[in-house]
């Protein structure tokens, strides 16, 4: 328990706080903890509200402001890069609902798109899957429509979406071409032995298959990224220009500046802070 | 000996249990017995009866019970996945009777289907296999059938099938078109040597092969599933609508929702208490 | 000098008993002659005779009898298996003499058929060597002939053939498609270094001759089982029944049962004791 | 801070220095500052300018300035090497400016073309890396047209090149033919464990695609540069001859030889200082 | 100097010993001449002589003699199978001339043929190392054309004719469709790096044409055996009864018994000692 | 300063010597120097001269004089193998001019043509790399064209011409067919992890145009010798013949047997000393 010596406002709910950083051990807790006290402190107030622990989360988990010098046009390639991520997020109901974009470097990341999953999620559907690949694409797809000019920023946003694509294909029977044929290729596998020795069981044929499917995924989940941010060229505009001048914009501001968005299908009753960093815009 | 200064219950056949347990070491079997002591006495009870050990064992080998938030959506989910196991078991005779299933998460498992090996089976058929192929993908095929969607819950199921197909293909002879080559491709046999420099003696043609004829054990298993559970349409929705509501259904109760399971070619003394965890619903 | 302490009977002949167990180091010796020691002594005997060594190589090379609990079914299963490799060793001039059947589970087998060879080997002919493939596989045979249905139980037969097959096709020159080109692939040449990195200089199509041709021999010996199984129909189940009744059937046995084994072309004088254990029935 | 007890030029700004050297540590930069202090001293300067650290730059970057025999037909191949490299970058807007060119042997290389990024980059556009690919590629061109033979000078600009486009087409998504397929290949990640049997996940029609498209995005990128070279042929013989003669040609010089560099689309306002050595013309 | 202390016959050339034995250190040698010395005292002579020397070579070398019971059956496989190499080599004026031929067990080996080359060879021709190759596989020949059954005893020859075929191939430029592309690829060059991770630079289509290759030098070796074998057929039948009769026949006997051997571009003098031992008949 | 107790004669220039012999480290060069010094002694000069350095680099460089017999047929394949390396080299005017040719055996050579580059090379062109690869194929081209038999001896040969064949192909960017694609394939790097795992981004494809260029480039090299060879026939038995009696022939006594070399497009004024052992005709 690292908040009991910190007397706690009543909108903090310790669970969720918990539950939205699964990848963090105790240190990292003790130290998210530290930081909202601190936070508070400096606000000259008494007790640690859940704005406090909004702050040190970015602290934490995606590291200091960090002050660097961005030429104009590097500045446009984020905002366009954020805003498509979060226009593709906006319009697919599957998708979980965008919490923040913004274009204040962090850490190793330009700018950031935080979505926030409605529940806990244990079993992930395909459409959510697909959702989120185009999602991760909308970033690639938005520098290409809205500026014409591709660029190294998207390198995590691939990898990412290759390896769900990949998973899809592998693990999950998802793709008609593979079918259910499936094994474990995660990292910590090959250690255990079955496939040390290049892995004789997987035949070129099924590895060609493999490979095609995993470009057929990302092919469409692009497709639907540029597709939606097509629909919605101008408010790929409006959005990559309101954050360009306010540097962050939450869910509400962006409401306001393009509509709500897509519900058909999708959840209602979105929950705070379980935030999933969805693109970091890798700095080369 | 781990149960001698516990006194049992006419009912407890301590070599029943102990058979039951294959996989666990010395440690487990004394947890095992103190935790059906355990129950006992929390229910006031001087002697350690056969219920005691049932639900020792869902303790020891599936894990507690845990709380964990499950929207009504992901229970959906996961009561058509295991009613599709249940199903496909029920209505094959050389499957192993189905002896429980549930949707209370235990350990890693968001739902289980305990099916029960009529005697203990030291040479497994072809048919029996091919059996307990459909029964691992009738989790996947329910919640195609039943709720038009597929997850990520059947990663574990099909690992499992991939693993018994490859068997079939790569050790037990079972496939024409492999015919009779057979090797021991089993991760410790990595380790001896003779498969360490890539397998040299398993040509490309040869691991194409292995990888078609799994892949077709596995669409015919699916098959059979879809089949069985096409077949049985209104019984899948009414075995999941009462798992819902129910949260654990055993043998009996199954069989008065949905009438007595198929027999015929089958073995009719089933014995308790041998269960095999057939799927677990893995959590992401 | 193992029995130097114990009195021996005549007709024990030390020299046999030593070449029968080439696989067996000092102290599994020792372990032999005590056991036969024993044996003679509870039966109230003063010298060990050969029939104690027959009993304590049971034990020893085969461990001891278990008790399991084995379903009629199974039993069938086994008999029928077992009584396929005598058949087939019985009607093969070329094949090693039968020494003895059984389908009392022992050690890791649930069955076992022994064959001795006439003399010592030390260069196998290439017929030999298709006979011993035959035998081996007459098991999986005998299952499917008389039962209609296979079973894993032959996975260590299709091993031991697959094994044999291969040595003929890469280390003894004995198939024409693959030539006289010869390498030494056993486990321990792997660590040797040349083969280590992939073995460069056997190329894809080279590795796919072997496998066809590998797979060419095991189907031309399967034929040669069936063939002699299905011409002897008959006897295969008199010898299957015979086993389900007696356990154990030795070479007289199966003579008055079947008739004489054929011996066109085969060695006239079997020598007792050099037991080779064609086939274990492995355990699932 | 390891300039404190050196006086520094008004000229002198630490924070372009230490963002000019990424690649070098801590004792690096103390070495830096003190050739520095070093050069002003021996010209009697008290204070240390920024043509100081020009020198010492030179000297712990590049290495000492090395006295070895160059034959003049050896001098004349390095001087059209390095022209050709320069000449590249001077007519393509999006290349980094050429800050100086020099034929003095330092350290490993022969010759040096130092260009100088405008601006901190921390996405790199498409077009950027193909005049960066072209740039590379403008030694070898030079060589093949100025004087009609080629030399194993290029080895290091083939292998920045190659290494280049590789990162394009399967980091960076840049190539139409390879889709968005991403994944990271640093010799790092080799070690992660998920590559390290062979990466059984890119199959060999994947890797071909990747060879292909890497070799045609060279064989681009030196059309461009044979075209640039082409066009101002008469300049690359200006240039190499001037060099032959003066040795080293800083950006003012090399624009009086032969005219503006082509600005359009390009960057107006470049920055002194932060070096990126293109070429070393490595010394076999 | 192993010697010194033993008084040598006249006849006792040391460094033809010493050349002869070039696989042998140090300990082995001095083993040769205490061997040596043992057998002149033996028979009660004062000097060691060169028939000692020849004494302690087959003893050191090729192992003692060994008391193994041979069936007649197999007796004749060998006796066939020395005769075969003995005669492939007489009728080949490039072979080395064969010093002796036995079927008395030694060490791992049923039967010798032993050759010795008539000068120290330091360059090998094409036409030497064909008729090795030839001679080699002259066993497997001899077992086939004679007795009309092949059997294990030939692994050895083929592997050693193999691995010179190979290094024709490979190494030695002697293969017009390989051309005259070499590498190394002894085991040692394994560790040595280059070909640690899999060989990239040899591709599939070269390997092909390696094995391509070493199987028909491997082919046309083994029809020049058989060409000669069926010239002298007759030959092969006086040789092979001749040697079941004497179990040893030196050079001279063999001469009586079949005729001069074939001396046409031969080289006329042979020079005894320095002994290859082509073939040892492995025993399995 | 390894000669500084050592008078030396006006002629020696210290500077080339240290040049010529890069590959030695400081122990080595003082053992030159002593052996110099030692051979200087021994024939009655107080000062040290170039002739003596000379001596000593023979010694130390290629190992002492071996006494070892040879018979006359071996000593024409090696009197025929080095003359064909200096006739290559002597009509090429790209080689490094010839200095000396031998037959005497020195450590692990037979014979040795040492040629020595005019200057030093930094960058080496095309054009010298192509002379390079036909004057080490010069000695096998002789041996087929003046004894019309080829041998062993040429493995050093092949093994470097198809070294520099493939750095040409790979990493210098010299096959039209290979393109610019380009990267290290040195045994060290394969230790830094790039290319440790199979090298998957060299595809089969990519692998095979390796091969095929490489065999090319020395398809084209040895078509070069043969057509010297042919045209100058007379000449290669000249050279030959005078080497069997000689044993020695330095480039003065060659030109005066053949006439001048080839100096069109040449190199006019070598330098001595700088010598590069260029074959070796390795022992076997």
């Amino acid at each position: 328990m690292h908040t009991r010596s910190v007397p706690l406002a009543p909108d903090v709910d310790l669970e969720i706080i918990a539950r939205s950083t699964p990848g963090l051990v105790g240190a990292d807790l003790a130290n998210l903890v530290n930081e909202a006290a601190l936070h508070a402190s400096r606000t000259n107030r008494t007790t640690v509200a859940m704005e406090d622990f909004e702050e040190s989360f970015d602290r934490v988990v995606l590291g200091s402001e960090r002050k660097i010098y961005l030429s104009e046009a590097e500045r446009r390639v984020i905002a366009y890069h954020e805003s498509g991520h979060a226009l593709v997020a906006w319009y697919q109901p599957q998708s979980d609902p965008v919490h923040k974009i913004t274009i204040v470097p962090r850490g190793m990341a330009l700018g950031v798109t935080q979505s926030i999953p409605t529940d806990d999620r244990h079993n992930l559907s395909e459409e959510y899957l697909e959702a989120r690949i185009a999602m991760a694409l909308g970033g690639r797809a938005a520098e290409q429509l809205g500026l014409g000019s591709i660029t190294t920023g998207a390198q995590n946003d691939l990898e990412t979406a290759t390896e769900l694509a990949r998973h899809m294909v592998v693990s999950w029977g998802m793709s008609q071409k593979m079918g259910l044929f499936s094994f474990d290729d995660s990292p910590q596998a090959v250690f255990l032995g079955r496939e040390l020795a290049g892995s004789p069981h997987i035949s070129q044929r099924t590895a060609a298959i493999i490979d095609e499917e995993v470009t057929r995924l990302l092919h469409e989940g692009y497709e639907t990224a540029e597709s939606i941010l097509t629909t919605n060229r101008a408010k790929l505009d409006t959005l990559a220009n309101a954050l360009l001048q306010e540097e962050v914009l939450d869910e509400d501001q962006i409401a306001r500046l393009i509509g709500p968005r897509a519900l058909e299908g999708g959840i209602a009753t979105p929950k705070p802070w379980k935030a999933a960093v969805t693109d970091a815009g890798a700095q080369v």
